[in-house]
């Protein structure tokens, strides 16, 4: 609520003007655009559709860039010197949104996050905004990704969407990126700290983080491992061989290479077409994805329901109910009450 | 439809029959009562949901497990070895189910499978089943959740879940069983055959098979590749380390040594207590999918919607309708109707 609630100490911005300030890049307007887009007032999202709706058509232009690791990966340190490099060497445009439960909801400003990514922060080329991740992931989710698209029609060229390695975040973020890159530390024995057994399945590139001083040559087996272990699975869909590196944003080294693989990426998959076929299918499924959200959010919403489940449930727990019958129950009593 | 078209020809059987049968063991009863489940009939649900419902207090006691790979990989070969062993050397029962897109309906009938497991399905100790994997996933597992109940039920001690290596059937059968299997082949190189990238992540144990004759090499090295691979990633949150092994369902070796995990598997979770732990989960999972599938089967279903929905897909797709939009506009159109 409390984004909400900041909203209100300002002066209420027309849709016009929410489009427009996006559409010419204005910082504050794109800032204030998007905590309308994660505001939880029923007015609000009202105009936030159609702030989005009319940005729509000037979006699609970005790369769109996962970023996965568990906490102490070095994310944020990633990001920042993957962002200065492209901001000052590549001029590049870029914006980078957290979904981070840890980062706070700021009212829209993005001195939120200054404490982790400061320097990206002062370049006029980056936009940091943390993503407040309270509530479901589903409307996380959806938040992200109509901020991501607040940020395209605001012309950064890349967009980049953090999320700490736990629960199924991943699996969202995955849903709404081109390439999806996780960052792995080589852990004290053979195994690997910041691998979720069966992330490789939606990792495109794997950058083994922190490969300096000591930790070099502890990265640099671990990379090895790695790509073995790719090795034996076959090419996902994309046709894309998951890819291992190592970097080091302490000494910059890699980073460069890690930027080009992600160029590689994409370009490969724009060649065989599948670039287009995943962004359609994307479409799709958050469309289906709304769907099935709002239509739990309406049911678990209901009296009748919250009353009925817990018994119900504890009943099929207890393996003395059907689920089956129980859901047959449950929906009874929902659609009667409509 | 066939199915449930076949049991019209046969004298309805009373719920008491039903449940009398299949308490008692009766393989027919056992197959019509399974049959009943599968019809796609009204009526048939309300008497289905009775006999599963009676039958509930004596399911739980049954070992369940769940076997994949690629078609190629052997599953029905391997099934069949594994199962006379069990038969014929432990003397223990088992029913084996198979969520096969390739297999027939066959109206109950055990008939339609024999051509698979030809020698198996002599044996008395053993009940197999195709399940008709027509109609959306939901169904099936459903289907296949409630077959395996019965099956529980009528007295089997071991249920095997089979499921071709495709699509989502893997992580529908990871949801209703205790111990997961991977069948595996030694590719050509060192790619592994019947492997997809993530499907370690639910897999208890792997199993490379035909590892025999010429193959037998070719086996030993990918057990060892995937040994290492396996290493790399942490264990699951049930503590168990996935365990690789070689097998030939033509020589036999092996055989007993796979059943021996299982076996080891099943009380290594019963001892740390996560075995009761997941039962519970896969049944409250259940049921939140059941509610799940019936909210969106009538959503779907309902007119307006069907109506409405191809366009507002295709306006998503296209990227000029925003999903949030799009779904609200459904969700308005239905609630309205109802």
């Amino acid at each position: 609520m409390r984004e909400h609630g900041g909203v209100g100490y300002r002066r209420r911005l027309t849709p016009a003007e929410y489009v427009d300030g996006v559409l010419s890049g204005d910082r504050y307007k794109l800032a204030r655009a998007i905590t309308l887009v994660e505001s939880t007032g029923a007015a609000d999202a009202d105009l936030a559709l159609e702030v989005i709706e009319a940005c729509l058509p000037h979006t699609g232009g970005a790369r769109r860039i996962g970023v996965t690791g568990v906490p102490g990966a070095g994310k944020s340190t990633f990001l920042e010197t993957l962002g200065l490099y492209l901001a000052r060497e590549c001029g590049e445009s870029l914006a980078v949104l957290s979904i981070d439960p840890s980062s706070p909801v700021t009212g829209g400003s993005i001195l939120g996050d200054k404490t982790r990514m400061e320097r990206l922060a002062m370049d006029e080329r980056a936009f940091i905004r943390p993503s407040p991740s309270s509530g479901q992931l589903g409307g996380v989710a959806r938040r992200t990704r109509e901020t991501m698209l607040l940020c395209e029609a605001a012309g950064y060229r890349n967009v980049f969407v953090e999320t700490v390695g736990v629960g199924q975040s991943e699996v969202a973020v995955r849903g709404m990126v081109d390439t999806f890159l996780l960052l792995a530390l080589a852990g004290a024995g053979d195994e690997l700290q910041g691998i979720k057994r069966g992330i490789t399945e939606i990792t495109d590139i794997i950058a083994v983080h922190k490969a300096d001083g000591d930790g070099l040559r502890a990265a640099q087996r671990a990379k090895a491992e790695l790509q073995l272990a790719m090795h034996l699975f076959p090419k996902g869909e994309d046709g894309w061989p998951a890819r291992v590196l190592t970097c080091s944003s302490h000494s910059g080294d890699g980073i460069r290479e890690v930027w080009d693989t992600v160029l590689e990426h994409q370009e490969t998959l724009r060649a065989s077409g599948f670039f287009a076929t995943r962004r359609q299918r994307q479409s799709t499924d958050w469309l289906h994805e709304a769907i099935r959200g709002a239509l739990e959010e309406q049911f678990f919403s209901d009296e009748a329901v919250q009353r009925e489940l817990p018994g119900l449930e504890a009943g099929v727990r207890a393996g003395t109910a059907s689920a089956t019958r129980a859901a047959r129950r449950l929906l009874a009593l929902y659609n009667r009450k409509e």
